[in-house]
């Protein structure tokens, strides 16, 4: 997003990113709204109103003495895990709940909708208050992104491999990867300015680097492949010893969403079941085998940092050619230029921590970033399903380390000479 | 049901039950079809499939060679627990397939039902496959009566407290229960005759009672409601010891869908959020609270023998009064010639185990009931959720004894002079 | 035992049963007394307190003002399951305490056992406080047998196959099994008289029994091994639901203790690692087992009443050749003259129920057996690893049907004629 | 450990280290050898098997060809986690093995140390072995820490409160803390040189610190009892996402081995079950308790690079008052002069993940720390259970955020002018 300043801008990327939501469930059935196949997924219906809610509560209901809430018991339905907004439905339980109906949802989406663009019409918006509204068009994109993790893992387990939109052809390049070198140095990290940005990513400060090299494109599935002929998810030497637990546990034995037939791999993507191409980004990788894969291949991940610095020197624009949600692929594809942003997530090999100066914010909204600051690793760099106006070479993007239903890949690292 | 002979009657039969089940669907939204809160539920639109299979696989597919599947995959979505017709989707996991949709399903429905009619009306029927007609005909109203419990526990949970259908006044009769005798002797029990039935109440055979009186009406809210304030759910001596930690662990202090407000019950009924009649029969009720109850009331539950001879003794017809789902009162009623018959299933002191001479049928139907003859209790009567027809003094129908989602109630029995 | 209605007699058979609980510790080592591997089975050095505790409790502190009890904490930490007797230590956790040490709680049986001999000689006992000290004595019995199940499970697993103590030799005898006969008519079923029994097999009380056969011996390893071969453990259509579920689950292949080595079956026994001899009684079965070997052989189990009658048919009384925990041979033995008790405790088709006029004692006491009567299953007999004093035709053991670590079999029973 | 590079001094640290093994077990009961309360806890005499198969299996077994192995199925039984070794007895069953005894283990540490002695006196040692002897003096050093933790773990539950070893007396210092400050820099990290050191700590290299301040003592229990005052554990805000859930689940309300009585605080101690006094340091902290205070202090805790800069700094030797296993306390103690050493481990804010350069050793010892890089928190200094010789600047210790039964405080820092 252009750094939003003037109320203009921001109701501007309001209406856009409302309007996206609503592209977004363009060819879904009623049903495929309902349900939540496992407690990390919500249902479609609940990203509807959990985003709109976050307007109602956080915007219209604290500033406009007049705003009557749409219905008493949407902020017990509709709050996630900010436990200073008061109780909350349960959330392995979002699928239960089968009232209120989509429809009634997108008629909630509707009222707080109209009543926020005439709310910034009408009135003189402090820049505290464009901040938290800003924070909840961000807020909505982070769930437009999370929407198509849960339709695509709703969709892609269903026998009948439904199709959310037919697959757009792309080009078929081989890849061309390089490493590129990174000088040993003092490197400025985190975001600084007024752009928006999250608390996580703020505070500017100094780390020293190594030298190092990074790769300039993903792993292939390809790649990917070698390393299971060679083994690898049997060989417990590449895993750690928790990886090793779930691999066994989960028995894990490819990607997620492939499935061997007739002795070729196929997967589910968002476009329908398809054949594995070999020279596409491999996809829905959990850390776990993104660092075992690096293991294998003698590298290793890149740190949060090292990816950082390499972003801002090599890729110190987002090319127009990136894979974010506006290119409509949804799903990874192959270039020649790959550059640091969009296509999948990359996992890094940094946990997620608060940066130095790291200071949560008080009320409900101090809730977004910094609790979860234990046991998840980062991801850079955003992917085929991010708005492209919500990435930076700054965005710390972060999940646990044995979960792959989101659009995450790898990009290999290693020290110089190694 | 009539005594099913003729291949007329079994398709008017047949008509009368699948137009009953798409009755039951009117007032639902498509939301209600899809979700399944426990393991214990299916989803609606899966009982709309399943009971739809179940013609299809057993009648159309090894009969009629002309006879083309709907759906290659609906084999693998709409079996139940048949091994022997094949695979099956895993049964937990039936509340994640959004698809096929409930349009879908009604088509299938459809399909079936028009090729089922044309292929009774067209070919002689031998008196084999109308036996397995008329068990597709019981086996869907044994589903509409499992579809009852699973919406009102798929709507009883939500904080909207949605109505299925508005409540139909009733009278209230302040109740005036009695003792009745029976003498001691030897009974028959268990079905006789060509009428229709299932294989575990087939078999008839002699068993010899002590002499016992039977109450001839059901537990009230009333008295079920002095048992809580004599802290009968904190009072040990009166719980079977796994009935204990099951009110311990789960933290059961009053009957399923009751909550106390301003010192005043009120529970969920089908009807709506409604305040607790104390006249009305006590419903919800599992096993365990059932024989706590009868510990506190130094009486205890019937034996399924105790209880079928009672039955033909006492209720030698099925009264007009009686409250089944032709009723339409979607709830348990008060009536001063209360009879063995609808209301509410009233469990008995018998495990769920074979008749002397029960014998297994071969393939899959000789999985319907035969195997589920461990851990289970039996129940008698038909609730108001049971079509008319369906009822037998013989009938056994049978759940764990921790289940209370059902239309279960209590009925008492003591020895004589106890 | 013999009809204890004296003291003498009464203080007898106590010195008897502590000497044997003694005797049966004789080869244990220090470490075998404390672990609990599962939550069935408890540590031997609980089984010495518990037991000893019974008297102290239910005996000593209310009778005898002068008695001070061994240790405060005593109470909490051997009572069992009795609310009525106060707080305890979660059963779950039994195999946690290090301390007392076994040297201790041999101190503590010491001085419970000198005061009881003491008290027992000093006063008139009132014949309502005999009968309490026979049931401590039973109790005492109840848990050698325990013990014996539950060092077998400790030892069992240990890759050392420790040995209990040696094996006897035994005669090889190939089994001559016949069908016995029974006539349809009506039976007394229960325990009369003033002898010792629980209150689970009190109240005589008549059954109608159809004609029936049953087996004059117990199913051997040879025919067990038939049914495997035959890929009984793979056929569902042998298995109960809740068991099949149960085979998959935990992947039984096998009777409990069995292993395959070089194409031979072998079995951890109290004698130590032995091979399997075909002509023994198969043991270690569940209920589950037990009902799908009967199905697959075209059979059933008896019922409870079934195997009483027949019981006291053919076996009016307790052969010298039956296989009791005195014999020594701590493992099921061939006979030519089975007869119907010893070697193994034999399942039952009959859920564990109250008899007709069960009632339940008040106090402690009173939940020694009555609250344990949902979801198990009656065994009948005895075994190798019970007091031969201890048993009767009427005697009613209970277990859930999943479990193995006891010393059960399988008789097989028919209707005549099938 | 001084820079041990002479056989002499390894035999004599192997010596020193095995005779210190024994003087932990001199107090306790051969019952206190063989339960496992937790998965987390190990029974003591797997500790003194593991540390001696460590030995057997990766010096004496490779390299002297005449060295026959004590048992053939001690491999299986004492190896933990190194999947090189080959297959091992599940670590969640350690506590069910009652055999071998623990006699019969003295004797196999006797067997395999007499072993050792002569060989490493009569052969000539490579410098290679003798780092592998080293490592397996580290080793057993490493599980005496673990005995100390394992049984306090498992007699501090038992309600008899066993004492481990009588109370010194200790001085009852009021503390006098105060923040020492860091100034912003480069620095370097991690172990040099050819003293012995893990390979997690290997690999020198340069970190940038921003300007920083950090505690010169401990948290006091004085000061945590102010949390608790203050509502600590029931405030959300002060809680990680993950550990709010872990209050709630758990039901954490103090620390571990705390108890109120008569509204005083008492904990159990390795020297019984004591008053809690107020100067004393708080320890069985998990990382989440230690952030959750942390935060309420309007502070943080160290970085590991922060916290080994300053202990570089600040304490640049070893204290002779520093409280370790040698002062035979068994408990933290209060000093003027607390320095960086001893008393607790200290839960830092960093993941434990690998140092820039990490390398993984070939063969089983490689699995010795490497495969745990995930999901961890590093602690630094060493505590009272820890050998004063086995402590360095550069130590990095690690375990699960919500573990505590392991010897862990609090020391406080801040950014400067915070």
């Amino acid at each position: 997003m252009e750094a939003v300043i003037t109320t203009p801008d921001v109701l501007k990327a309001f209406k856009q990113t409302r309007a996206q939501t609503e592209f977004l469930c363009e060819t879904l059935e009623t049903e495929d709204f309902v349900v939540q196949p496992i407690v990390d997924v919500s249902p479609i219906k609940w990203h509807l109103g959990h985003t709109t809610w976050f307007f109602e509560n956080f915007v219209l209901t604290p500033n406009s003495k007049d705003y009557q809430p749409f219905h008493p018991k949407f902020n017990y339905l509709f709050n996630s895990y900010y436990v200073n907004a008061g109780e909350r439905w349960t959330r392995a339980n979002r699928g239960q709940l089968t009232r209120p109906t989509v429809k009634e949802i997108f008629r909630y989406r509707e009222y707080v909708e109209e009543y926020m663009v005439s709310f910034m019409e009408k009135n003189q918006i402090s820049s505290e208050l464009l901040k938290v509204i800003e924070l909840g068009i961000n807020h909505e994109q982070q769930h437009q992104e999370l929407f198509l993790y849960d339709i695509k893992r709703i969709l892609g387990d269903n026998p009948l491999n439904p199709v959310f939109r037919p697959s757009k052809e792309t080009a078929d390049v081989p890849p061309s990867k390089k490493w590129l070198s990174v000088e040993e140095g003092i490197y400025s990290i985190g975001h600084e300015g007024d752009r928006f940005h999250f608390d996580n990513e703020k505070g500017k400060h100094q780390v020293f680097l190594h030298e190092y090299e990074i790769a300039s494109g993903l792993v292939t599935n390809a790649e990917f492949m070698e390393f299971m002929d060679d083994g690898g998810y049997e060989s417990f030497q590449y895993w750690l010893h928790e990886a090793w637990d779930w691999v066994n546990t989960e028995n894990v034995k490819h990607p997620r969403y492939w499935a061997m037939e007739e002795e070729e791999w196929w997967h589910y993507t968002l476009g329908g079941y398809e054949k594995v191409n070999p020279n596409d980004p491999v996809s829905h990788i959990s850390y776990y085998e993104a660092d075992a894969f690096a293991r294998w291949k003698k590298c290793r991940l890149p740190t949060e940092q090292e990816w950082e610095v390499a972003c801002k020197k090599f890729s110190p624009e987002i090319s127009n050619s990136s894979n974010f949600v506006e290119s409509k692929f949804f799903k990874p594809v192959q270039s020649e230029d790959y550059g640091f942003y969009g296509n999948l997530w990359e996992w890094t090999s940094s946990p997620y921590v608060a940066y130095p100066y790291f200071e949560i914010a008080d009320g409900a909204l101090g809730e977004y970033n910094g609790k979860f600051m234990v046991n998840q690793m980062v991801l850079r760099g955003g992917s085929f399903g991010t708005p492209r106006n919500h990435i930076r070479a700054t965005y710390r993007n972060f999940f646990h380390p044995h979960l792959r239903w989101l659009f995450s890949g790898i990009r290999l690292a290693k020290h110089t000479n190694e």
